[in-house]
């Protein structure tokens, strides 16, 4: 299912540096991130890093400085692996998915779609040679406040962020208008039918047909939902006026 | 790769409730956490929620009440498809992946993976009608202030930020031990070979062979990178003693 380009708007650019490049598309080529691929409205490059690996086995990791339990990837195999995948796909801002990095917010999904498009550094084991984020210029990224057994799920996370806030992807079942952190808020809370479930009614305002009086219930629910779930959200909204 | 399981324990179960069954394992399937699968050290069920849609076209999802952009998933569906689940996989605390739920932590992770399993929720469009929440005792989870085309990649980051902490699963390259959240810290930046990449050493007391010394090196940098980056874990970490 082809849908035309935005005007010619050239696509999207992904581009990933992995050990499991198997693992891309995965999720993001299907349903609507999926057919956004397909039609062309984002481009997904994939980069090997163990082609970079030395020796024989090609190695792409070694023991940690100073002993203890796991692995490191080497400075050498990843710079090796980032310069030819920016041969590749220049003019990309490159982000290392690790735990320590500077939290995935909305507004940072937002400007990341606004731009080219991301090139993202996957990693596995311990974590990477701390010299290569100085020395290629890698922005550390984090979806959250845990430990995953490698970065691939995090850079899907990026990208699907990212490529559902393009022109085009989103259907009519879906829409950017109102959801969570579009006004710094938590979303309020959504009914359908039927009218009455298990004894649970719809809120009559909901069927009132007053879209003045739905539209204030609305905002104060999603302010009422970020106090009590999420009073951090409405702090920080305060700092950033 | 069959491993033994851990002494005759039963697996970890994970069961998923989706439109998009065949999104899974996916990423999941591959490295670690996928020959965890194999070996039976965690299990994976998928029920497909369009089973319990209305009618002929199995419809999941209707209109907002009160009007707006975006459909939004039925009460009824989805408590069949839970009721259902449930039968099939009884036990399991159920998780429905929103930007409005309880942050993933690692507390959270592991917490969760000392459990039996973890039942989740996938949602798809804007959301789900709220009375499903109270009415089958459903715990909201987030992964991160973003927002996902779909529940299903925040559904497996869960699943992965547990599967990798189930004994036996991580092996000799990985390690739980010193890792970022551990003790409420980020972790210290770790360094391989070579000793010099581009003019960039390895810090001296990584070489120096002197534990104590390296221990110590690595909690200040530990303290250091969690000051510099996330002082909200540290006055987290404060309010918490």
């Amino acid at each position: 299912m082809h849908r035309p380009t935005d005007g010619g708007r050239p696509p999207w650019r992904a581009s990933v540096l992995t050990l499991f490049p198997e693992m891309f598309p995965g999720p993001l080529g299907l349903s609507l991130v999926g057919q956004a691929l397909k039609a062309g409205l984002w481009s997904l490059s994939l980069h090997q890093i163990r082609e970079f690996g030395i020796g024989r086995h090609r190695a792409v990791d070694d023991t940690p400085a100073g002993g203890g339990a796991g692995m490191v990837m080497r400075a050498d195999v990843l710079a090796q692996a980032i310069d030819n995948a920016r041969a590749a796909d220049p003019g990309l801002p490159l982000l290392y998915m690790s735990p320590r990095g500077e939290p995935l917010t909305q507004a940072r999904a937002r400007r990341l779609a606004e731009g080219p498009g991301a090139m993202i550094l996957a990693g596995r084991f311990e974590g990477i040679d701390e010299r290569v984020i100085a020395g290629r210029e890698i922005l550390e990224v984090s979806i959250g406040d845990y430990v995953l057994s490698g970065g691939e799920l995090a850079a899907m996370v990026v990208l699907d962020a990212c490529v559902r806030l393009l022109p085009g992807v989103l259907g009519a079942e879906e829409s950017l208008a109102q959801e969570s952190f579009e006004d710094g808020l938590l979303e309020y809370p959504q009914y359908t039918k039927p009218r009455e479930w298990e004894g649970r009614p719809t809120p009559e305002v909901l069927l009132s047909g007053d879209h003045a009086k739905i539209a204030k219930w609305r905002r104060e629910e999603a302010l009422r939902v970020t106090r009590e779930k999420r009073p951090d959200l409405l702090e920080g909204r305060d700092k950033r006026r």
